[in-house]
């Protein structure tokens, strides 16, 4: 493990010490506490900090090993000694998004101010929302200036939105097959993933909880299509082929190609993992995203990297090249590089040759 | 209506009057009943007799009006007097697929044997078995051999599995947006949307009948997301962009965006006219379906043209052009254009430039 951060921990803040975090809604949440993990050091000038923003069903856990885990976190081949996000030099900040299940407040925290779960009284989150809670995070950490901000999918969207509203704040910017306005496509799917659970009996208007269960069917089902988007047709294709589960057997309904039976285990995994109306209030700000729409004058001073993948087909390659087309014609400092990869969406968590490259060169 | 058929009827017929219907599994179905309509008139030589084997959800209702009908049959731009299949000359027969729920024998039908709906008890089809109900109907009505087989998708696959079987019996085959193997993203989306029936309580094993209840959650869920396969990423696109349909008011987690209400009137439409075990009957065998590995060695006589769609990425040009490659290797005569439609898979219900053309053509 020698270029690993080696076993780490993941620490708590409570960032509503001064007053409640007031929403883009209006809507106020009276506590709001953060789950974080940090790697390297900060330097005595404090300004070699990189802020890490996770994706739809990340976490804090970002790098290195938790005691007597399996697997080591979920972005430990790009974060670690001498990786591109290089421990050795840079002090590196992770947490769990507000509205998520991993530590950070979320629908299913206790709300003090009641001594019951927010369940379906949780409000519906803005990009800023996350953008905000990071923040907080920065100020109770006593980071003034970022050296830079990276993130994948969902996560390169909280970047966008961050230095599109607090440019002196964030010094580079690197978006990985990011987004900075979803197609009709796009929403679709998340569409169906949220009416997959929405209506599925046992949501229960959202207080399952209460109601002793969870709207399995539908999480699992809203995944499980979900996944179908984050991976290629050839990936698909290279793994799998048309070969049965169950070679020899009569046909059947149910699962019995290799692809069935792995997206039903794609599935069952993320039950045990992930909260229903976490999936529908990080999902939802995706859809609503428009940062060149909402923010129309502002002129970033932050130097951008956009970095997306040639098989990716959830965000797609014009996706990046809209972002740098809006920040060029603001005059901000935008480059893109398309990578060659086969595993579509999900590259961005992986190491197809040259992308660590260009995510170690936007770092400068 | 100088290019209708005018008003037709749905007719019925019995399949199974000098014994059962033996299944490609083996298993038998004492009683198969097979709804059809037929437009045109049928040559003194019964020479000019062409077939049209419909997709997934279609029904036998292809052309013309039924009484009081405020729409025409799914494919009534195709069929008609003067049009591409031209009822002047073809006398066309177009029939409800087996394990459907239009009336042929599907599912729901009640089996004499037992007075009951077969119900989960319904055997697993196979694409020969849907094949083989379109051969007791031409038996029926005492037609030996087909001028042509025509049909899009699913209906595709029929012709195909139909002109390797039996190839003396079809003079030639129109296979539009067809597969003869499907991808595992195929598999995968189908899979899903089986997943959503299978696993909703509601399903009950299959029993949902008998328990005075459908599976209306699943059956929605999978309808949404099969239909955004069936359209183009720029189609929504351009009917839809990233318009809100309740613009000025909060933001919600449920429908919201133009193409939200618009997946969820599709799931809601598809509830009134299709059964769930009718989709699982009918998905699956698309997915075993793999007519070269199954007939090795057949040399097929029929004239094949095969037709698909640039922006169809449920079965883009590259499963028509395996088709091609495998008829042309085996000597068989085969034609193949793509024509260039903004519509995704669901152009071969629709008028691109050049199409219904290339149809016209094909037929001779």
């Amino acid at each position: 493990m020698t270029d690993s951060v080696g076993v780490v921990a993941t620490q708590r803040a409570v960032l509503t010490q001064h007053g409640p975090l007031v929403l883009a809604s209006g809507a106020e949440l009276g506590h709001v506490e953060i789950a974080y993990e940090t790697y390297g050091t900060l330097s005595p000038a404090r300004d070699n900090a990189v802020f890490v923003c996770h994706a739809l069903t990340g976490d804090a856990h970002a790098a290195g090993w938790h005691e007597g885990a399996t697997r080591p976190g979920w972005w430990d081949n790009l974060i670690g000694p001498g990786k591109a996000l290089d421990t050795d030099r840079f002090f590196v900040v992770s947490a769990n998004l507000l509205g998520g299940c991993s530590g950070t407040t979320g629908p299913q925290s206790v709300d003090p101010a009641t001594g019951r779960a927010h369940g379906p009284d949780f409000p519906a989150l803005d990009m800023a929302d996350l953008v905000a809670v990071h923040r907080g995070l920065l100020d109770h950490l006593g980071i003034e200036r970022l050296h830079a901000a990276v993130g994948g999918s969902l996560g390169g969207m909280q970047v966008l939105e961050w230095a599109l509203t607090e440019p002196d704040r964030i010094g580079r910017a690197v978006l990985v097959a990011a987004s900075s306005r979803l197609t009709p496509e796009n929403i679709a799917f998340s569409s169906v993933a949220r009416a997959a659970i929405l209506e599925d009996p046992d949501f229960h208007g959202g207080r399952y909880a209460e109601h002793g269960t969870t709207p399995r069917h539908g999480l699992k089902i809203a995944r499980m299509m979900a996944h179908i988007t984050y991976v290629s047709p050839e990936s698909l294709e290279a793994k799998f082929g048309h070969r049965r589960a169950t070679v020899g057997h009569a046909k059947r309904l149910d699962a019995d190609f290799e692809v069935e039976a792995y997206l039903q285990h794609q599935g069952e995994a993320f039950l045990r993992r992930f909260d229903a109306l976490s999936y529908l209030h990080l999902t939802r700000p995706m859809d609503y995203f428009d940062p060149f729409g909402a923010h129309p004058d502002v002129v970033p001073s932050t130097r951008f990297g956009l970095i997306s993948f040639d098989s990716d087909w959830r965000f797609p390659t014009p996706h990046s090249l809209r972002i740098r087309d809006r920040l060029a014609a603001r005059g901000a400092a935008v480059e893109h590089v398309e990578i060659t990869s086969p595993w579509g969406h999900d590259s961005f968590l992986l190491e197809p040759p040259g992308y660590h490259d260009e995510v170690r060169r936007h770092l400068g």
